[in-house]
């Protein structure tokens, strides 16, 4: 047995913390992020076992069945974590939730309506919430938010709702609330990243930027360029087109798009392992070769195959840390450059800007790593999206520039720097220093980025969450809305991860740095 | 992005790993734990996506639809990692399994009958895999190992079965394989549990030991003393009794055994703080009052509680680290002492043998910790199962007694001690220094410990996997089919980690101590 250390100590702990707080009615409204707006007010009510769904009202008729699976999920979620078998005798229950959505669409645009309003009615027979939004999508965030809403209770053994009626009117900040994972350093399971779709819904999370590729490996099938996947890890580390399929839809029924990335030309050695014209040479084998019109019918071939599979409006053409040393030393190039006159960052621009006008031309926008920006920003394609990464001051710069932007500052938003904390990501504004609101809505919103270098399915999910938690409610909560100091929302976080822990998702304790072990016994709200 | 590292060595290194190994028709029999005895063939079959059970020759009815429940589990862990969408027009193709199981009985208690013999024929038309077992139980074990013959083949996008025909004849070598958690250290909301639980099912590891309470937290609600749960951490970090019910249930339906422990009189300073007269007092919290017959009450109270719970036939009484020095300086405790001719350590045996009275009283057998065997060993109850920690040796002289042992030294099998590497987890050998066959029958197994100090939601499972894997082949296959060097088993139980991840499982990898993260980019059977 472990030794008991502190024993007086941690006893008398005990003792004074003993039965409290954490999902006790109190005073804190416990919804994270925090909506726009919410009322409430002092009745308990009584969450039925077999909550009902209708959809009086509705215009969408649900074909997919997205709604009722999204609603199924939800009743699952907040009957996990307790066996529910109490009795409702004589308690006020709520019998079910209607859910009108005025859109009959479903095709999850980028910039779709996600407001929702949701309202819990105090009296009534029968009892039921109401959730009223433009899209399924405002309604999937509706079910999120009620579902955050409910506790198990302890004394009845049934799942409790507090503080009734209640008036909750929500809707994002950005329409762009991103959080990156990398297939190319260590290869995830397909079930992994599902996990990972899972727990983004939680906190209104709405695009999973797949960075699929890198030089260390290629793990999708390209269809029309099926060696590409020679340059995967092994056998099994690979993704079928249709596993690929597979996850977008699985994402795009719970409202999150899937953004695809290439990164062109460097962070590229591995697509010559099938392919090795791609690259300058065997020992030189980065950035891809720009000399070679097969480098670009590749690309061609894997955007056309892209646009058959990710259905979102934008592609991510990377473009970042272009070391260009290989073109000069691989003498084919070299002529190549000098008959065309150009040097290394002419050539590097000529790469960039063909790769953007191929993904135009399978009807993408694009967006693109900083550097691009940094280097060329005015020949850039107006369709392009601009990606900060490098640190901040980019974004008021690229709005500057009439370019819309993406904010993922590294020092603040980069998962896999562990030293970066849940406070940081939490006050880290994408419109700092950006008052004119033309220039305010050229910035999508943001990233919080989880490369993958030291990263697999064994430490994902602590090393994603809370942190991500902290960055998603700066990117939905209205900014007036948002704590000043982040000590005003410790306890709101500290309860969302607990949250997060009894859904079966890793995050770790807040303490301290990312991904860090509990400290030591305690309290899961405390740690 | 992050920093491009190492890219030409990187990108080399792709190239010459290419598209090889993980999950591919190889040399290795890709199965952990290793069976008894394997033979096989050459032929590869396809898995039929709506894979049959049928059960032609069984006596067992399947009544609680436990086999169909773990039948469905398997396939869809089988297809969980790919889209299964191939055509299997012209391929040998595998269109059920055949389930026969001649008990028709279905308790699981300690010690049934585990063996299985698994065949799969190369030909036949239809062609149907084969079970024989005579437990329900041996019948689990047989579809996990199925499951591991199966992978997913990338160019027909269908299930593969490589090498058939397969006889497969299985059995363990001990009958109590655990693993232990600790839920007073840190809460471990339910569905973590369940998820561990599924995890132990692909090693065959078949006792959960569940740490409940601890001098921490008391989070079980104990329905005859009610005020005991008030020692648990918070409202909200509480398991019902009927928690406890579904906890069992999952793991019975799952082969899984649960042992319960409340550790007395030791680590039991959360007790006092719903009923303050356990503690010798206020300021003096632990060891429960020896003197009191309310302590001995509540320990009453709370095993019959147990017994209608927790069906397995042993109880965890604990019994480690007693400082018994509250019972010296309580005034109190002092003069019942003097007046019971008792000094400390005849107390502390008092304690533990009236312990053991009460929980036989409720019809458990007892296990208590190594430390009540050194003190007192000749007087504990011949019921009585040492649980070995505190190092090596001890299994030997708890054998020469005449008693049962289940080995779990600290030094090899704590998986909190994250120095404690795999390879020293698989060459911790329970029967080390025994020789006499009926010795050697008293070792009932072993058991990996997972104390909660520094262990939640967030890393229980890394912190956990692979390395009781390693444990769990060491206490399942037979001795001499065991390997000598660890290196022998390194790329099998990489494979075997990866499978883990494959299925949601957050094993680590293998490379350096527990937990590691992965320390740098590659492939997941490389780390």
């Amino acid at each position: 047995m472990a030794p008991a250390l502190m024993r007086l100590a941690l006893a008398l702990a005990v003792a004074v913390v003993g039965c409290c707080a954490a999902r006790q009615p109190g005073g804190r409204v416990d919804l994270w992020p925090m909506p726009a707006s919410v009322s409430r007010g002092a009745r308990t009510l009584y969450v039925a076992r077999d909550l009902k769904l209708s959809t009086a009202g509705s215009g969408y008729k649900d074909g997919k069945a997205i709604l009722a699976d999204a609603f199924r999920r939800m009743v699952a979620v907040i009957q996990l974590d307790h066996a529910i078998n109490g009795s409702y005798h004589g308690l006020p229950v709520l019998a079910g939730v209607n859910v009108a959505v005025r859109s009959p669409d479903d095709e999850l645009k980028f910039g779709v309506d996600e407001s929702y309003k949701l309202t819990v009615p105090a009296t009534g027979s029968p009892l039921y919430a109401r959730i009223e939004a433009q899209t399924v999508f405002g309604a999937f965030h509706a079910l999120e938010t009620f579902s955050q809403l409910c506790y198990f209770d302890f004394v009845l053994s049934v799942t409790g709702l507090h503080w009734a009626p209640w008036t909750i009117v929500d809707k994002p900040r950005f329409p762009y609330r991103g959080l990156l994972i990398d297939t190319a350093r260590h290869y995830l399971p397909v079930p992994v990243i599902k996990s990972v779709i899972d727990s983004m819904v939680y906190s209104k999370l709405n695009v999973l930027h797949w960075h699929i590729v890198d030089e260390q490996s290629f793990p999708l099938e390209i269809p029309s360029y099926p060696k590409l996947s020679n340059g995967a890890y092994s056998y099994s580390e690979k993704y079928t087109i249709n596993d690929a399929i597979d996850i977008v839809q699985y994402a795009e029924k719970r409202g999150v798009n899937v953004l695809a990335e290439i990164d062109v030309p460097g962070h590229a050695g591995s697509w010559g392992v099938g392919y090795p014209s791609l690259w300058p040479s065997a020992t030189c084998q980065q950035p891809l070769d720009v000399s070679n019109d097969f480098t670009f019918k590749v690309i061609d071939g894997i955007l056309s195959d892209f646009s058959k599979v990710f259905k979102f409006k934008f592609v991510h053409l990377g473009g970042d840390e272009v070391d260009t040393s290989c073109w000069t030393t691989t003498p084919r190039i070299k002529s190549w450059l000098v008959q065309h006159g150009m040097n290394e960052s002419d050539a590097y621009r000529y790469f960039v800007l063909k790769a953007q006008k191929i993904a135009i031309s399978h009807g993408y926008e694009i967006i693109n790593w900083e550097e691009t920006f940094n280097n060329f920003g005015d020949k850039l394609d107006r369709k392009t999206v601009v990606h900060n990464w490098l640190g901040g001051g980019v974004a008021e710069k690229v709005v500057s520039a009439g370019l819309r932007c993406i904010v993922s500052n590294q020092d603040k938003w980069y998962l896999d720097h562990l030293d970066a904390t849940w406070e940081g990501f939490y006050m880290n504004e994408p419109l700092t220093n950006i008052y004119n609101p033309e220039q305010q809505k050229l910035i999508l919103g943001g990233e919080v980025c989880m490369w993958g270098e030291h990263i697999d399915a064994s430490d994902i999910q602590q090393t994603i969450w809370p942190r991500a938690a902290a960055a998603a409610e700066r990117l939905w909560t209205p900014v007036e809305k948002l704590a000043k100091d982040t000590t005003a929302v410790t306890a709101r976080l500290a309860h969302f991860r607990c949250l997060l822990n009894e859904r079966g998702v890793a995050a770790a304790p807040l303490a301290g740095y990312g991904r860090t072990a509990p400290s030591e016994p305690g309290s899961c709200v405390r740690q």
